[in-house]
């Protein structure tokens, strides 16, 4: 049959001569070849690789494959193959003749059993030798459901691959996992059948022309954008996909994914990548663009519960129970709308807020990634007499329109106050039209509008990047799981989170409009009662338990609700403090507890009076303080470089004089002591943060030691039973002249000692925390529901 | 004459009883009485003041006064008093019965002589022991030019002072001095014939309705307004007084102010003080409400030439050539336009731009201050369908409009997506209607709009205001030297500045458009060349002079623009350092010359990369760090405070171990080089900024001394002649290993050194500074023309 296409090409004048075909031959075998996508999209992409590649020198053939058997198979997959359609930009007469060969040059397979599969090659094998065709490559498509995956690598990994000389190419698509465990052990898996060269993970939004050509317009336009790509002129980044359908019919999949899984992990992270990367110096090198990526992707700041707004359409609950054979009392967190602010840390992008949001059952249908710059203008002349076209004081913008919605097409649009921006002709063209037509707060006649001199489907344009081989248009191994690194946290925060029930389309109205509030996001309008679920009782619907421990005042949360409250609570001690005397000392402890307060206080508490604040070591290894290991580098890392301390107010403990650590002689104790006296009035501080060990430590004084607990010395050297054994702490008798001692306790693993604790009485040589009772100062322990009730 | 009238009083229901005419006797004494501003406001607001406070239980008697000798004034002050309006919410019959009476308690005085004012002072006596009235007090409202001030003063002050008992109250009007030296000078004349609180200094936009109800506003709306009025949330803010009229007819007086001395100095900036004020805990406390202000107004950042963008209407040449009787040669640099862009450096408003602007010959009169707010919102459902009113997408603003413009009213507008405001209902009413109406970007229906129940003319409001001793509606001594002392430096520095050339009108266009480029103002767009003076040729001209100094490298310019050029390189140096090795050791000078580069570095280069910068100290006072004359503590005053160092890539000179200063045996020095040895590759810096004594020392290395000319050492301890006179030094061979060298030079002081220096040879035991030469690295002189060409 081969032979028959390829003698028939050569009668043609436009096809290939015989010495062109000697770049070899490619087969694709698309796996679920009469699956919905591969009905919707891949056929008709691979048709159009055809149609594009025919004269390129290389000779295909395409094998369909799936579990049916080969007739009924065949039958159905020759239904699809017939209804194949020619596109508008091809003449008829040459797509009815390649469209011919197309379906002479392919096959359908059962591919069930190893059998199967050897057969398949053995068939490509024959094939070739019969022609005389040197082998290129072969391209595996999976469109198969994921569970299917290993099973299939494994058969084309020993049976199927090229010989050597020629690549082997294996698409995947989506799902690529649940969260980041699933997808390393899934990415495990497949990394024993290929090489990642071989693996090309198809995010379909790469090939979505408006997405696309993000990079080659950041490249192109180099010289208008370096001044303005960057957090001192752009305002904010919108990534937004609107759905108007629902979940309906497909809730098996997504009651188990939801829209952040769906959507945002992947379409919205890849093309926030391509705005936030770094450029690289050549676009056509790819592993260069990999990297920039990666990198975009791990400077991310971690997201927190509230870096999202979740929502959920009304009918869903009732869809779930019906297709998932449910009782009415089910009831689903599954978000089907969020909103989620995305930062980064790059020094290019730091504090610029980038809104990903997408949903099910909107209003409209529609994507876009748009880049509001900051307005710096002021205009002299009063509105109605400023040049409508160029003036300074309208907004700026770039957006990339990803397609339907108003324009109903892909685009690019770029005020006209901005720059006219470099496009390639051949396959951009501006777009001239619609004036009274309004995107984004401002009449088309605003922007330069491009839109696709041909628009391509995504599959087509991957499925093109497949065969060149460009590998930037697919997900690698790392990027995959960076992406689940950076979202698995949140996903774990949100799961008991109830979201916020909308009625769908028009009717949401403003019930889905949300803002940034120092930091955080949430819905703007209050939840309308009528709305709620009446019966639902969610776990982050606790109440607060706020009582007594060893006689104290208690505060239990959850543990992400109990930093944001201490540190709260901290912010409130420095202002009285400071409004009283001027100043605020702030002793505070390592290990690894207040991290998460010291997050919280760079990042949320923009108003504190850092000015004002001393800072002070209550414990630190004998270590040097750019060890990773010393208390002063971590809190440096997460607290001091992200606020504005004065030089003087930060006081690290001095366990490393003469270049020694601690040594007795070199008198840190001392000399920390008098510094203390010096500044702090009394050496009473204003707060004493400290944490606690599950053997009963504080500070840095342990068990079954006197040194620390009594007795006039204010810091002493102390030995910790683990490594590094050397310690300088805080005693006691200078923690007890505190105003406030706070004592923060987080996590399952404290559960035992909080236990103890809260039973024993006043025994600091057994237990050093139960000697800590300010003499005239306040004592208040913080302590999660995780420790507190196990 | 008097008693006739107060009999006349008794007469009528409405008017007090004898009781309560108990209150005492006021004497109002208008000098100035037939000038413009008396004509047009003064009478109109002292009759304003008879009609409100006929019933108070004060008497009064009100006395114009000129130079003009008695009969001639008393004509030409009478036509003035007959024209007097009733004002519309008057009933037409009492005003008219209030209006006769008012003539006759109104005399006209001359008074010229010392015996004039002897012989007023006697009449009020003779009339009030007459009457049998007590006296209250008496206001003497200066409505002259000011060269009359200090003889008018002294005559008072000898002469007309009430008994004790009874207050005086003189009123000034504007221009307080020209720039702070003569608003020093007659502030300390004033000062010496009145007491603080007996000035009352008159900013009429005081007396703005919308001006003067901003502090009540964010008084009575502090629930909203307290989460949100700080730089979290305050965008941007616009304080704008736009004119049509020219100067023409006024130039004697315009051509010696211009714009800044003419409208920002005094009404913009006393607007700005009411926003940006912390308000006091209760606004009828005249000394709080006067103390938080001039607070606000010493927290402003200062001005650099590139804070103001200026402008000049085309035909002001003309009019001052014409006035003024100059020739066609004369060329006025007097700014008849300005935007300038002031910040504070508090806590609250820290980052928030506040563009003052004002000009004449402009498209429309209008005055307002705009505070506009971020947006933070995100809104789901596609603007076509977003509920129009609340919309938190919506731009949300606070306006406070002084009056003309669209509105033609005084008024408060604020965003109805913000929150609907407390007004006092007895003098603001809420406007509905032309909704048709656009202002600042939005329908007026988007705002709820409040204009005042009476129009009241400013002057009445002070005159009022004045009665009632409120001394927060006027400039104290200390507001008034404290805003020359903000506007002082901006216009010196802008006084050879040529103005952008305007047509005038609305043919201004986009021309006086103007933006902020990190942290400067610049207009968008750039000049026609058609519009600029064809023979124009100003000292800012002179080309960059960019040739050789000592066989180096010389960049000279004026000092603003060097330390500009010199911060740029320094960047550039830190770029190629990072780019290279990953890091930048910088070592930095002390003294004072660096400390313009230093807040130039902190202000405008944001991209600086800092995180990887290493800052070191060339020399250091033997002083404690938090000393006001370490050069730590004023390199962290200036720049370690407001960037983002590493602690640990700080490193201030050790002078200050055991407690002790620079005591040799505490090894200082060693552990400063060892510290270099440790962390600088080979020891030799990216860059050392040195600076240039008038003895020809740099570094702390003095003249005549072997100590750090040459050997191993890289830290020396040495002696200057001045105090304090312990130093620690950078070594000379220290210096030359580093691979760049910038040397800073600036100011007419060091003309004779930068001349002498530029002769000698390489003579370091006498020029220390002439030992400089990087062994292989470069030598680049920055050295201004003041000190280049004396």
């Amino acid at each position: 049959m081969l032979r028959r296409v390829l003698c028939t090409m050569f009668f043609m004048g436009a096809l290939p001569s015989p010495a062109e075909m000697s770049q070899g031959h490619i087969s694709v075998v698309l796996l679920g070849a009469t699956g919905d996508l591969a009905k919707k999209y891949l056929w008709q992409g691979l048709f159009q690789l055809y149609m594009d590649q025919v004269s390129s020198g290389h000779s295909f053939t395409f094998h369909g494959a799936a579990l049916t058997a080969l007739e009924p198979g065949q039958k159905l997959m020759f239904d699809v193959l017939k209804k194949l359609a020619c596109p508008p930009d091809e003449a008829p007469d040459r797509c009815a003749v390649l469209k011919d060969q197309f379906l002479k040059l392919s096959q359908y397979h059962q591919l069930k059993t190893a059998e199967n599969y050897t057969m398949l090659n053995r068939e490509i094998e024959v094939l070739l030798r019969q022609e005389g065709l040197k082998e290129a490559g072969r391209i595996f498509y999976f469109s198969v459901p994921p569970f299917a995956y290993t099973e299939i690598a494994r058969h084309i990994n020993s049976s199927c691959r090229p010989p050597p000389g020629a690549w082997l190419r294996v698409v995947l698509e989506k799902p690529f996992g649940h969260d980041l465990e699933s997808a390393q052990q899934l990415a495990a898996e497949l990394t024993s059948f290929f090489r990642e060269e071989e693996m090309y993970r198809v995010d379909h939004y790469l090939g979505k022309q408006a997405v696309a050509h993000i990079l080659p317009f950041r490249d192109q336009n180099q010289e208008f954008l370096d001044p303005i790509w960057n957090r001192h002129h752009v305002e904010r980044v919108e990534i937004v996909l609107k759905e108007v359908v629902d979940a309906k019919g497909r809730t098996s999949f997504y009651e188990q994914y939801g829209v952040i899984r769906d959507v945002l992990q992947n379409h919205l992270t890849e093309a926030l990548m391509f705005l936030t990367m770094e450029l690289p110096a050549n676009l056509s090198r790819t592993e260069e663009v990999l990297q920039c990526k990666l990198q975009a992707l791990r400077s991310l700041r971690g997201l927190e519960k509230h870096s999202a707004v979740l929502g959920q359409y009304q009918a869903y609950a009732s869809h779930v129970q019906e297709e998932l054979k449910k009782g009415q009392d089910y009831i689903s967190t599954t978000p089907t709308f969020a909103g989620v602010l995305v930062q980064s840390d790059s020094l290019r992008w730091e504090g610029v807020p980038f809104l990903l949001t997408s949903g099910k059952a909107l209003d409209e249908r529609v994507g876009y990634v748009r880049v509001l710059f900051k307005n710096r203008a002021y205009c002299t002349q009063s509105e109605t007499l400023r040049d409508a076209g160029h003036s300074q004081c309208k907004a700026k913008q770039i957006i990339f329109y990803i397609g339907h919605g108003a324009l109903n097409t892909p685009a690019v649009l770029v005020s006209r106050n901005l720059f006219r921006p470099v496009m390639p002709k051949s396959s951009w063209r501006e777009v001239v039209g619609q004036p009274e037509l309004h995107v984004f707060g401002q009449p088309l006649s605003d922007y330069y509008v491009y839109s696709p001199v041909k628009e391509r489907d995504a599959y087509s344009v991957l499925i093109s990047n497949i065969y060149h081989g460009r590998k930037d248009f697919f997900i690698t191994t790392e990027n995959l799981l960076a992406s689940w690194a950076f979202w698995t946290p949140l996903l774990n925060s949100i799961s008991r989170q109830p979201p916020r029930l909308y009625p769908g389309g028009v009717e949401n109205q403003n019930l889905l409009d949300f803002e940034m509030v120092s930091g955080e996001l949430a819905f703007t309008a209050a939840e309308p009662v009528e709305l709620l679920h009446p019966d639902r009782s969610m776990p982050s619907d606790f109440k607060t338990i706020q009582s007594k421990f060893r006689q104290s005042p208690l505060v239990s949360m959850w543990s992400e609700d109990l930093i944001s409250q201490l540190a709260s609570d901290v912010e409130k001690a420095a202002n009285r403090a400071v409004a009283g005397s001027g100043q605020f000392h702030l002793a505070l402890s390592g290990g690894s507890s207040p991290v998460a307060l010291f997050q919280r206080l760079a990042r949320h508490h923009y108003a504190f009076p850092w000015r004002h604040t001393h800072i002070w070591l209550v414990d630190e290894r004998c270590v040097p303080l750019t060890d990773l290991e010393s208390n002063f580098f971590s809190l440096h890392s997460h607290l001091l470089q992200s606020i504005r301390v004065p030089y003087f107010n930060v006081h690290p403990m001095p366990v490393h004089l003469n270049q020694r650590l601690c040594v007795e002689e070199d008198g840190g104790t001392e000399l920390y002591a008098k510094e203390i006296a010096a500044l702090v009035a009394n050496s009473s501080f204003d707060l004493v943060l400290l944490g606690l060990g599950t053997d009963g430590h504080t500070a840095s004084l342990f068990p079954d030691s006197e040194n620390g607990l009594e007795g006039t010395r204010a810091v002493v050297l102390t030995e910790s039973p683990i490594k590094p054994h050397q310690r300088m702490s805080f005693s006691l008798p200078l923690i007890n002249k505190a105003r406030q001692v706070f004592v923060l306790v987080v996590g399952k693993g404290k559960h035992d000692i909080t236990t103890q604790i809260s039973r024993v009485g006043q025994q600091p040589r057994k237990w050093p925390i139960s000697g800590v009772s300010p003499s005239s100062g306040q004592l208040v322990w913080y302590v999660d529901y995780e420790a507190l009730l196990g």
